[in-house]
Formats: C-alpha cells, sequence, structure tokens
C-alpha cells in the first residue's frame, strides 16, 4: 500500500551580487527536517539559463514527486508571494551567474504561452495570512529564471500526464543580506519564510 | 555609589484603523525582562495629541531618566529606523485616537524649529547592522504624535540640563498586522525588534 | 486598390474613487485627429466586467481591423506599460463599476492559459523612449478588466485568423487627477500620452 | 517710489550618473522670460559641498533678493516638493561631482538645528494643486547639498534680518532622463515644473 508523497523542493544559490540566496538556506532547513508520510527531495540550482532546467528536468524525470515546490529570490518584495503563472518566455535585466544574456526567448519553443499553478493557490495564501505570515498571490514571476524553471516544470507535469502539484513561491530578502548590504529592502524572518513553506508542502 | 541607569522607555497604543501596535508590545516584553544595572521605566502613551505629552512630562519629571528610547509604528518603512531630528511642527494628515487634527502648529510655541536626537545615532545603525538587524538612520520623524513625544523630551532634556540621551525608534509593521490587515507593508518579526530595542539601550 | 488600415483604440471610463481616466481623454482626443492612411474607429467601454468584452467583441466583428490597441489607466505606474501578455484569469481586488465581483475566473472557459500581444513589443518601447517617453515593458496586465479586454481582444484575433495586431498600454495617472485628489501618485502629461499612443499606432 | 521685487533663483548643474538636470533647465527658462515688476537673477550652482554655499552667499550679499528660490532634483518624488525645514547637518551617500564626503558635519557649525522655509508653504501647496499640478509639503529636504543650500539661504536671511522670503522646491526627473536612462523613475513634464515655480514666485 502506496501512502507517501514524493515532493521536490529547490532553491537557487545567489545570483548577481548578493552574497547569500534565503531559498538555498530554506531549502538546506527543510532537508534537515523529519516529514512523516514524505519522501522528500530538494536541490539548490545554479542560476544558469542552460544548466538549471536541465538539472530540474534531471530531478523530475528520477523521482516523479507528486509535489513540486520551487523557491526563489525576489528582493523587493514585502511578502511570501505565490505564483500563479509561468510564461513562455525569457527576457533577463542582466546577466545570469554564467553570463549569459537571452532577449525575448521562449522557454520551451513551441510551448503553450502560459501555464497556470497546479497548487490550490489562493487556499494556501489564505491560510498562511491566517496564521500571521504575510503571504500574497503573484500573478507574474518575471522573465528570469524562476519563471523559467517554473515554466519548465510545469510543461514537465503537462507532458508527464503525472497530474503533480507544481507551485512557485517568491520570498522577500533575508534580515541579514538586507542589514549588511547597501540598499535596503524589505525582509522576512528565515524563520517565517520556513514555517510558510513547511505549511505550503502539508496543504498540497 | 550610583550604578544604575535610569532608563524610559515608551511605545504607543494602536492607531487609525490598525488593531495592534508592535511598539506597545516590545514595550511590555522589555518590561518583562531582567535588565541589570538598569533602573527600567515603561509606558504606553495613547495617541492622543494633548494627553501623550502630558504623560510624558510627568514621566520624565518623576523618573529623571538618564536614557529615553521612544518608540513608533511607521507602517511602509522597511527597517528600524533611528530617528535624527524632531521639528517643533505638528500638521496630522488625519485624526488622532481622541478624533483632534491639527494643522501647522508648533509642538512647543517658542521652541527652536528642531532638536538632534542625543542618543549615538550613526554608532548605534552600524551595530545593529553588523549584527544582522536592517536599521537606518532617518532624517524625518514626521508631523504626528511621533514627532511630537519626540520633540517634547527633546526640549525636556535640553531645559533641564539634565544631559540625558533620548532618541527615538520607528518600527515597520509586525507580521501579523500585515498578514491579517488588507493591504499588505513590509513588516520584521517582533524577537528582531525587540533585540534592536535592547541592544539600543545598551549602547546607549 | 486597398491602403487603409483599420484600426481600433479603446479606453476606460473612470472607475473606482477616480474621477477621470486618461484613456478616455486620449481616445477623444485621437478621435478628433486626422489619421491619412488609417481608418480609425474609438470607444470608451464601461468598467463592467460583462458589458465590456461583449462591446468590445462586436466592434471587433463589425470592423476587423487590423490593428487594436487597447488603453486602460493603471494609477501607481511611472511609465507608459506595454504590456506583453494577458492571462485567461479574473480576479477582483474590489467590485466593478456594477458591483461585480469575480474571484479566480476564467477570461473565457476552456480558453489557453495565456495570448502574447501580437505588437511589437520591444521595438515600440526601445523606439518610444529613444524620443524621450518614459515606456517600459509590463509583463502582468493585472486580473480586472484590462487584462480581460487584452485577453478577448487576442482570443478574437486567435479565433478569426485574422492576422491582426493587438495590443494593451496602460497608462500612469494624470496629473489632474493626482493633484486634486487625496493620495499622490506617479503621473504623466497627458500630450506626452497622446503622443505615446500616436507613435504606437503608427509603428504597429 | 520702490516697488521691484528682487528675487533669486537657482538650480543645480547635473550630478552622479545623470547627464541633465532639469533645475538647470528650468532656470534657463526663468530667465528667459519677462517678469514684470521682479528683478530677477539666476544661477545654476555646483554640486560641490565647498563651492556651492560660497557662490550662493556671494548672490545673497550682492543681490539682497526678497525672494529666494532654490531648485534641487529628487529622482524618485512623484511631485513637486516645497520643503518645510533645513537641517544642520551633512551627510553625503556618495561624493558630490568634486569628489567630497561628508559624514555627520553641521551645515554651519554652531548654528541652530533647523530653520523653517519662511515661504508660505501650505498656502502654495493649495494653490498648485487646485491649479492641476502634482505638489507636496516635505518636511525633510535631506542631508545633502539640497539641504546644505537651503540651511545656507535661511540662516544668510536670520542673520541678514533682511526678511527675506527663502524656499525650497525639490523636482521629480524630466520624462527625457527616465526615458533615456537605465532605471525608470517617475517624472514631471518640464511645462509644468516651470509652471510652477513662476506660481511660486507669484505667490511668494
Amino acid at each position: 500500500m502506496e501512502t507517501t508523497t514524493r515532493a521536490l523542493v529547490t532553491g537557487f544559490e545567489p545570483f548577481g551580487d548578493e552574497t547569500l540566496n534565503p531559498t538555498a538556506q530554506i531549502v538546506s532547513q527543510i532537508a534537515a527536517c523529519d516529514w512523516p508520510g514524505f519522501d522528500l527531495q530538494t536541490a539548490v540550482l545554479p542560476v544558469d539559463t542552460y544548466v538549471a532546467p536541465t538539472r530540474l528536468r534531471d530531478l523530475l524525470a528520477r523521482y516523479e514527486p507528486h509535489i513540486v515546490l520551487l523557491l526563489g529570490l525576489a528582493r523587493g518584495r514585502v511578502a511570501l508571494s505565490l505564483e500563479r503563472v509561468a510564461i513562455n518566455l525569457l527576457n533577463f535585466a542582466g546577466p545570469d551567474n554564467a553570463g549569459n544574456r537571452i532577449q525575448d526567448q521562449p522557454v520551451i519553443p513551441g510551448g503553450p504561452a502560459a501555464y497556470f499553478a497546479t497548487l490550490p493557490v489562493r487556499e494556501i495564501v489564505e491560510r498562511l495570512r491566517k496564521e500571521g505570515i504575510p503571504t500574497e498571490v503573484s500573478y507574474s514571476a518575471g522573465t528570469f529564471l524562476c519563471n523559467q524553471v517554473f515554466y519548465t516544470a510545469l510543461h514537465w507535469a503537462d507532458q508527464s500526464r503525472l497530474d503533480a502539484r507544481v507551485g512557485f513561491l517568491h520570498t522577500p530578502a533575508a534580515p541579514a543580506q538586507v542589514a549588511l548590504g547597501d540598499r535596503l529592502a524589505p525582509s522576512m524572518a528565515l524563520e517565517m519564510m520556513l514555517n510558510g513553506v513547511r505549511r505550503i508542502l502539508e496543504m498540497a
């Protein structure tokens, strides 16, 4: 009798002039917890437009997860942002960590213009807010790697017909990276972000 | 042999359509801690332009504190903001909790245009940031009750010649009030705000 | 020999607590100009989630325009925002002018998740900026009526196979509505918005 | 019979990575207009913390103006901002155009903590808004050269007992500098800024 839920949670390494990325920290803390009833896999993806989706597709093919929760940093946001839609478009404001610059290219040539998240976005956001965690629905995951891996995972779920629940969560900056850096930005305590991610996995 | 530092820490009750005020919570938590070497007094001031300064002057006259740290909520700010200057001006965007509306009046008729904080603002901000707490120097405490009590305390320090160290700290919203309310805003964990206030008292 | 380009330009009536809508003013000024080589039709759509798409579909069916440029106000934006994508989702933060409240409904049941604009978005934005008009590409037209009519027009273009060029332009507030209202916001001179719209029509 | 009002209007040269400064353009257009009843002097000040106040004091001593209106650019502001207070503090976020970096120094050692503007700030702001020009009262002119020249002029007015009306107006960016630059920001048409400055001079 199969009762185990396979879940994949990913974050990203630091990018640009940031020296840390809270999503990598969340992923390592998630990996260190007990998850009864879950078979949990985690990964920290490189900020490289060619390597990241390849790594992600390998993980998806190997684990065939029921739940895919992708995390990314969005400096400037004030709350956890659960993304509603991934679009088939890449357009970088600056280079990724490997120096790649992409302008107006599809994530997957010939793919549909967009996929909607398959997590119950509205229910999750309302629940987290009731629990005191600032959270919002977002309707744009941008056109950088966050949107790219989100679209990639949703395309895999669509093509594989595995009925996986796929979501993307943007996080605010962590207090430490804001405090020690040159520019202020809204932040959220890592413990609260971690709490939010746990609750999303439980609800998904 | 006198070795005790008398300190007064105040917050405000909730105002406008806010149902809680993190500065009141910080003050009650500060009051519940042990403060070896300190004789610590705390108060939660009403958001009433006539009652608040009267209450504050009473407290100052009774305790003659060496350190005065006033706290106030500034929804929208992303970091702890240590104010540098209090100006002799009241101008309300809306009514206070007692319904008073003030436009273009001095805090204290005949007082100087402004006083600078007498806490070591720059040193405190740099220390807190090194400790991972997002903090900034602010050059405007507004023209509402926060500025009013700040000016009132600095005027008292100036007139009494007691050489007190007086400062005002604006805080971001607390996560819970943001999560449960209608409008998102940057927030900071109460524990981090509390930590910041403790360190300011130690450094002052 | 057919050399006339049929173009449809629409704006919206004021909505919510706004007393004017610059897109309605732009549309009436556009309509009053000479457009050699163009057969230009204009309309001001009501902010009613049931009436607006019906009116728009009527206009599209009657005129079969080669170019469709839809305009909408986005208070808070700092530049003309040419939208890149319309999503098949309605979710209102508040009621429309007829009191309708929609949560998590598709624009067109069974339609694809999204359509991309068929105007040359990047080229237009770069040209307008070179001409001194602050302009940006936007990747979210929201989930209110702006997104709804944009999706509706793109769906029509897709289904009708008429190869129309369809775009949506969000505008900042106009100076007068900001100056006279209670809340400040970025604004742009009507003349500059009008200029931008003219150039888009010429380039489309 | 003396009926001429002597007025001095100054702007600043471009600073930092900006290639133009709308206040310099406004000053040159103001200088090119007829001003019946006024003896109008204008100057564009260098963004040099040592040269700018020296130049300004020379102009004040030579012309003994009845009205002093100082202009400065504040990229990011959405409206004309008439400053209410100048503080006796310099603290630069970066170097001025001559490479000077100042931290926590007074504008004038021994001067009072602040001076209030001597223009009728509230009346002007309300009038301009009624005329459709987005305008606000600001309570912080910062701690860079704008605040420095504002404090310098108010100190001169106080010491000279000439009863001059002194004000400082911060302007948004001009559309062209936003459109052609890398970062978007709110902007205002030069004509509207110019109009605002004219009206301020007439009302002062």
